[in-house]
């Protein structure tokens, strides 16, 4: 019987894999991996797997959602342990829904193993909290990004002065973010960081406050945004802004 | 050299332990663990490891959370891996932040390990998305718990109609709850999925929309409340609130 595993690859250290994630990509036949999976969380595979990069990126239409979903079911005819694996987790940001439905129709059966999403991540390797029952209660997890032709994001009615703000693929244009994130409710000085590839050797984190953004260099993808009072609350020694001669490598 | 180890344990399931804190379990020395952390994980600790349940409740005052930082603090100058174990993920609604600002007081080194955050891993278990780029692409993580003494949550400008919303601890007053994320901006019939004690065995879904929660069941904790209109795209083979008799149990 074979079945279809959506699958969180977290952020790209196969250390925090979960144990599941783990030892099914092990096992696995076939992987359809997004672009972003680190070299490192592929090596688990057997060398016998079929292991193909379905990544796609904003206007590359190289591989359509539609042809992802095709090789799932037809893999899925023929092997027994399919993983379609994703960065972070399948069900935030991850075009999951879509590969439901197509799974669905086509009646193949299907499990989701959960993941470590980017922002938990990187609150981690900053040393902070992303709420504090003492002012923050609530965080939103958003995105950034925008093909051509779609308007940008509006987050109006969805931010407050105590919320913690995740927005994953930022883009690089941090004063158009701080100014949406300021309309929509963060007050000017609101403490941010922007980190770039979490859960790699070279990640790196630069802190700002909404209003001073502009000094924020271009950072190699993926990247993350995090906005908000608790985000202020960070440890200097997991600073490298300073020291990381990276820092300075545009992108 | 001692560390704190502030680590997410996730939903409860071993198997969706992240591999670093499966193997920081196991080589741990003392563990300091929340009330809800299964028995399960607490057995991948070895047997000479000192384990303490530092679990609060609310209202509970028999462990303050100046008596947690002081243990940690404590532990740290004897031990050399203390394990403070946090179920979900530590950076989310866990005290983290007063814990981390301990011991930073206390120039003792920690590490934060992140984890599977329990909306994640039961939208994971539901076989749903909780964003579609079709119509949804923020999601809500907030909580419902309210202290006696402590005002109602308040989710105006935090939530709109095509936001995902999760919440954590949302308490047995569903009613309450779904009036305030009316208010708060969700349409009445907003499908909405009560999450019991997701990561166990027992776990289960009890499935409805906002204008008729009076008909959901009182559950067991732990609990997690979703909704929106991506929650409403669940699979049937998930459901199990007609053939579960735990289901007319209330706790």
């Amino acid at each position: 019987m074979s079945k279809v595993f959506l699958i969180g690859a977290g952020p790209g250290d196969p250390e925090l894999l979960t144990v599941k994630a783990y030892r099914l990509l092990q096992r696995a036949d076939v992987i359809l991996h997004d672009g972003l999976i680190s070299s490192e969380v592929l090596a688990l595979a057997p060398t016998s797997a079929v292991v193909v990069n379905v990544g796609k990126r904003c206007g590359n239409r190289s591989i359509a959602q539609e042809d992802i979903n095709a090789l799932m079911v037809a893999f899925a005819s023929s092997e027994q342990i399919v993983v379609r694996l994703k960065s972070g987790d399948p069900t935030l940001f991850g075009r999951a829904a879509e590969e439901i439905e197509a799974l669905s129709a086509a009646h193949v059966e299907y499990e989701i193993v959960p993941g470590v999403t980017a922002a938990l991540a990187a609150a981690a390797e900053a040393g902070i909290s992303l709420t504090d029952r003492r002012w923050c209660s609530h965080v939103v997890f958003t995105t950034g990004h925008h093909c051509s032709g779609k308007e940008r994001p509006d987050w109006r009615g969805i931010v407050r002065p105590d919320t913690t703000v995740a927005i994953y693929m930022p883009g690089n244009d941090y004063q158009a973010l701080a100014r949406e994130l300021t309309l929509a409710g963060l007050a000017p000085d609101t403490p941010c960081v922007l980190i770039s590839q979490i859960g790699s050797p070279d990640r790196r984190f630069c802190r700002s406050t909404l209003d001073r953004v502009m000094d924020l260099p271009p950072v190699p993808t993926p990247a993350l945004f995090l906005a908000g009072r608790a985000v202020g609350n960070w440890r200097e020694s997991s600073l490298n802004d300073e020291r990381d001669p990276v820092a300075q490598a545009a992108h």
